[in-house]
């Protein structure tokens, strides 16, 4: 009985709830904002914490895969050997009337179909013939995107101003933020804010391989921030300049990787779906062979449908030996793996689950929304805005309301709070009618609303109220935190 | 019975056994390091994560602390509120002739007490007569480094070329990293990383307070890296560029301010003490009323002994309302709290808490390091080296040993092994002698060794070995969880 909104209202419904009770705020907002960043709230970081801490035991409470915690800050060294100087750029273009400035992709996003599709006649009227598909349309622009003639950008109207041929040719912009170390702001002072957390494991790799003593295939986990200097940010938590990610690189040997990359395709994949996630809203995309990145010999991501569309909240990546190779010659140093048992020294390959933790929280929250119509305390049918997140992720766990203020029951209810506090995040909440109570707990996700009424006084007993089912269930209070445990695992 | 070190000899057994063992390793070392910046290898990021658990728990799970995690990147407009564009500075100078480049105050550190009494001598005589004391030298210097008039530099020596006089005029250095967002690098498109966490707290105060409906006194909570462009970084993880904090700001009513600095100050030393660090290592140093932060009503550090001294791990400051009538001020936003029983509207006091983990995190590792005359599995006595980590903090908690490779031991080892790992982070070891495996555990402060011997297979009991005591105990197999857990609680 889920209430049908629009794309664009579910979206403002969900950043709006996420301000108001506290998942996330505008970072800085008191000063207007920072574009492309956000700050957790109260909530927010609890679920945050949810989803790492979870993504962090089923990655590492393995035998065979390491944890790790690589410096933001790296050797400007690092980012010449993996490409990112040379080739980690967006095109970007300004409108020269009204100084706008575009990520070429994002410009074409940006107008409307119907204005591509004469954008396009005029720049090849030939190839455009009899083609009216949107798919088709779409495909030519990315192409052009890629390697943006003047011709098209000429033939472009600016979606602020609106006119036309205003635009700047394209240029390159890298996306690494650049910082200085020392005092003297000079090239040979230049470090990166890491652009992808993924290196700072590679230059780890036989570091990490001695002190653990593992042979391969093993992997190395890290969970850190991230930061790019996005032209355009976007759509909430999906693009933004500072981020987390949730990285796992997997040496293998050669002529394995094959193998591993299916295997932990399937296991990232189960991941999401075993959190609660609705296997209808995800699916695989490929890369085609002509766009893989430079390094990549296979690559799969995993799309979630948000509002505004399927977008990648993970990418599966067999990155053969190139990184490992890069290392060696731009660092002198060997990168080469020993197999003892063989006798045979080679680059192993690396297979790369590289998720998205604020995306995937995004994801999460969207996959989350409910709006359902259901009978208030009072019998009368009202619509209740359910967040029914995977109890583990859940950033509260139990809620605790005393009926009424008296005969003791605020002294008892608040004796159940103390005593499930150390194991669990629980709320205590005594204003308002009960009916509003668990539509706030509803709001924000708490799988269960514990009640103490005069019944508690008798027998010491309390209800437990499930948050999706909404049923009922009388529990004993000394048999409270066992039984909230057993359905947390 | 424990081995004396020198200082320096503790320092580096240290540093070499968090590389070996893969707690520490230098950031993006196969390019020569990265001066200031850190890599937490697989045990470092499990002990560092328990660290921060421990706080996070300790400080959250109460009903009056939320939990917050802001971005690294915030408004600019931020520091100028803060101070920290004006006055985040440290004083710097410059061998003219080796171009060697010092703190004005680590320069005064690095030169011996023997020369700087000769350069106090020779820059007022007058004072330094019959003052012969060590204090008294260093007392003058420190306050010679917060004028530095040119005489005193003058007088100098480089510590590096050994030449006199060659150094510049002392300058101010701001010590935040900055970056452009957006791809014009000016002014206008300037952002710094922050250089502390607690400005995220604080403008974010009203978002948290209206979200949790929490009324004063309240707290907010957060863990997140700081970066400082240090001029000198030294002393391991003590002084880096890149690190990380664990904060709390509590706001409460002006008036009440004392009550809860000495309510906090309590809290937090005894947050050490609890997780095993040694009483005699700790100390309070209050700073002098003269040597204050501008924001400051009163401040206290905990210290911690380190092997090249007393060094500081956590403040704990009573910051008026300094900062909220700043931020207030700077972005024309109300920043007061309305206290809804007695209708009044007033800026709140802060109390923080500010830890550093990285160094916290180095604390304990120091304070756990012992080196032990002990008897070897063959009974002779030999050294042990020990790292006595509280076993909430060990990034291992249990080893499993199979004794000898035959009779089904491998196999009941690995299940013992695959039992426990959902819960506990373990270690399976099956090379090289019994004892040579205890030592590699000692090493790196694993609280528990589960031994699989022949009456393993007679009567489905292992022995559990205890890191400090050594002693051994027998454990049946299916309470192996339950007997481990009740240990590490």
């Amino acid at each position: 009985m889920a209430k049908q909104n629009t794309e664009t209202q579910l979206m403002e419904k969900l950043v709006s709830l996420c301000k108001r009770r506290g998942f996330i705020f505008q970072s800085s907002e008191i000063y207007g904002g920072l574009n492309g960043a956000w700050d957790y709230g109260p909530l927010g970081v609890e679920l945050l914490r949810n989803i790492k801490d979870e993504w962090w035991k089923s990655m590492t409470y393995r035998d065979n895969v390491e944890g790790l915690d690589a410096a933001i800050l790296m050797h400007p060294r690092v980012w010449e050997a993996s490409g990112h100087v040379e080739n980690f750029t967006d095109p970007m273009v300004d409108c020269k009337q009204c100084k706008s400035r575009y990520r070429l992709d994002i410009l074409f996003e940006e107008i409307s179909l119907k204005k591509q599709k004469d954008v396009l006649r005029e720049i090849d009227p030939q190839k455009f013939q009899g083609q009216q598909k949107d798919e088709f349309i779409i495909e030519e622009f990315k192409k052009l995107a890629e390697t943006t003639p003047s011709s098209v950008i000429s033939a472009l109207s600016c979606p602020n101003c609106g006119n036309k041929g205003t635009f700047t040719d394209a240029r390159k912009f890298n996306l690494m933020f650049k910082t200085f170390v020392g005092p003297v702001e000079d090239s040979g002072a230049v470090v990166y804010l890491r652009p992808e957390t993924a290196q700072g494991i590679f230059v780890n790799f036989l570091n990490v391989q001695s002190a653990s003593r593992q042979k391969l295939p093993f992997g190395i986990a890290q969970i850190g921030k991230a930061f790019r200097n996005e032209i355009n940010t976007k759509n909430f938590l999906f693009r933004t300049r500072e981020f987390e990610q949730m990285e796992m690189q997997f040496f293998v040997k050669p002529g394995t990787d094959d193998k591993y990359f299916e295997y932990w395709r399937e296991q990232r994949m189960q991941w999401f779906i075993d959190l609660g996630m609705k296997k209808e809203k995800l699916q695989w995309h490929q890369h085609p062979p002509d766009k893989l990145a430079h390094y990549a010999k296979d690559a799969y991501d995993i799309e979630y449908l948000f509002p505004f569309g399927w977008g990648e909240i993970e990418g599966i990546h067999n990155r053969t030996n190139f990184d490992l190779s890069r290392h060696e010659e731009f660092s002198g140093k060997t990168m080469k793996y020993f197999d003892e048992e063989t006798k045979e020294k080679f680059t192993p390959f690396i297979i790369e689950t590289s998720a998205g933790a604020s995306r995937s929280l995004m994801a999460f929250l969207v996959n989350a929304y409910n709006e359902e119509e259901a009978p208030s305390a009072e019998g009368q049918m009202e619509t209740r805005v359910v967040l029914k997140f995977n109890p583990k992720l859940a950033p509260v766990k139990a809620a605790i309301f005393p009926l009424v203020n008296r005969d003791g029951m605020p002294e008892i209810s608040k004796k159940i709070e103390a005593d499930l506090r150390p194991h669990l995040r629980v709320f205590y909440d005594d204003s308002g009618a009960v009916g509003r109570r668990y539509r706030r707990q509803d709001e924000i996700g708490t799988p269960f609303c514990v009640t103490v009424d005069s019944e508690t006084l008798q027998n010491q007993t309390v209800t437990v109220r499930d948050r999706d089912s909404m049923v009922q269930e009388r529990v004993a209070i000394d048999k409270l935190l066992h039984y909230l445990k057993q359905k947390l695992i």
